[in-house]
């Protein structure tokens, strides 16, 4: 068991230093200052000697801040592999995170890009833009089947989301971890059903909706390949999850061929995607320059001042990091 | 009391001709003759006389089929008026319609129009045909507030939808038969709370999304004028209802001075919009072809073989018509 680094006492915390990273913008210093009740030094400057202890929100944390005057550092970013990167963690420093409302965003992504189809979005302000009336067809998501690949905090907001809406949602578990005892059917909250992903076939055969969050590790590189877009029949393909997890040349074949009806991309192989890249020629497909799941300034206040109350009332915040499994 | 039409007997189902408007898509009268078991001959022509009984599908009763010989008559649409402007309803004969599933529809419309901006769809959209890489802001529908005006099947609907992603929602109920007692709240399926239109102008100001799915009657003509869109502070007007239900000029008003966001109009005073209309030129506006509400072939198989089923179970059919009311 890691040892937990310790809550500020409040008589720390009451003659604590607010250092914030000079990248921060202007409101969300305010923001700090007031939850906070202090004013807000630059993080990059090094504080004038004294004991005060130090508590600071930004994304790295600067060598000379890395001793034992530090508090408490709040992280802007959900990633906080950065701040490990430096040197050892300081070990009597509590260290808390932004998480922000990712799953929600992303969710709100991929069903806005489905109506969005469903409805002719596009296709219609085209046509405004040319002034013509004219009706165009419209699709229910009502009963519809969306398979989504990652069935963890992501997958599990999209398909909660998509299930609000009347879409059936199956979950495809990548890891046995997740996925089905064999025999048994296995009930992940967000999802109609599961399935492991050396089972589904059948199910990207049936789907209207191919959703991908599925992370790049060593195992999903390329994992959306030329069997998995061979078995699909029609189905739009969504890529919240990360670009080198498809091999795009399957899905070129797969949208060129028809079986992917469309793809929706927020996230590419190779990012940002110059003018000159082909990916931008690819048929019936909308690229979104992995906008889905950002982290605003709102999220960053919003996640502080949760942890803030917490240590104030004596709580281990929620979005406290173990800096040994860095998340 | 209404005395109902009489429900078909099995016996005469059974020997009943199939007729079907010669309007009727082809796809769409194979379904009907394989539910009911039967080929289909065109409604216009006279049946060779004899006694079988005549199942009817279509718009409109010609005058020749005005018999006891008619059985029962499904009608494609939901408004049944066409049938009876053409003489007293045959008292023998069953009526059923097509609802279709108008509210899930226009629930979508809504809710793929809000994500759209929200999401930034048609941004997006030109952002990749100019194959330019760019993050664009998003915001979330989850805790904001949507006025929709009619608390009916359809403001319903909308209601439902929206709050199942999150999005508060404020009924307002036109006439006091729906709106809520003074002093007391009124609970409607569908909506967070429902005002009175009376005193809906604190709401408007806080909303940032306001939703007519009102009906043109003689007391809604006009309803969004200069004095309402006044109140809106910043939020995009969506409007599913009835195109004159809204004076243009204080919907023009609102645009330019920034209280109006945007404007999404699948109705307008005038249809079909002409391409020289100025109604193209309102800024930050879309029109969309009075498409959001369609009855599509699927829906009269649908609906038609529901009351089918209904029928042959000796059941009467819950898209029975009271030709004494018309609906």
């Amino acid at each position: 068991m890691p040892v937990p680094t310790p809550l500020p006492s409040p008589d720390a915390l009451a003659k604590a230093r607010l250092l914030v990273a000079p990248s921060l913008d202007g409101g969300l210093v305010r923001d700090l200052e007031r939850i906070t009740g202090r004013d807000a030094a630059p993080l990059e400057s090094v504080p004038p000697p004294s004991d005060a202890p130090l508590l600071c929100v930004g994304e790295t944390l600067p060598d000379a801040l890395r001793t034992n005057r530090l508090l408490w550092f709040h992280s802007v970013n959900a990633g906080t592999d950065p701040l490990f990167a430096g040197g050892p963690w300081p070990g009597s420093a509590l260290l808390t995170r932004t998480v922000g409302r990712m799953g929600e965003r992303i969710a709100q992504y991929v069903l806005a890009w489905m109506l969005a189809e469903c409805q002719s979005v596009p296709e219609f302000t085209a046509l405004h833009d040319r002034a013509h009336w004219e009706r165009l067809p419209s699709e229910l998501v009502v009963g519809q089947t969306a398979v989504i690949y990652g069935t963890g905090r992501i997958g599990a907001a999209v398909g909660r989301l998509l299930g609000a809406c009347g879409v059936r949602t199956v979950g495809v578990a990548r890891t046995t971890r997740f996925g089905p005892a064999p025999g048994t059917a296995r009930v992940v909250p967000g999802f109609d059903r599961v399935i492991g992903a050396a089972e589904d076939g059948e199910a990207l055969g049936g789907a209207r909706w191919v959703i991908s969050t599925l992370p790049l590790t060593g195992a999903t590189e390329g994992f959306f390949g030329a069997a998995r877009f061979a078995a699909v029949r029609g189905a739009t393909f969504v890529n919240v999850g990360r670009g080198a997890t498809v091999y795009m040349g399957a899905l070129e074949a797969g949208l060129r061929d028809g079986r992917v009806r469309r793809a929706v991309l927020d996230v590419l192989p190779r990012e940002p995607a110059a003018p000159g890249d082909p990916v931008w020629r690819l048929p019936r497909t909308v690229i979104t320059a992995h906008s889905s799941g950002i982290t605003t300034d709102e999220d960053v206040s919003a996640d502080f001042s949760a942890c803030w109350e917490a240590v104030t009332a004596g709580r281990r915040p929620e979005l406290t990091v173990d800096p040994g499994r860095g998340y």
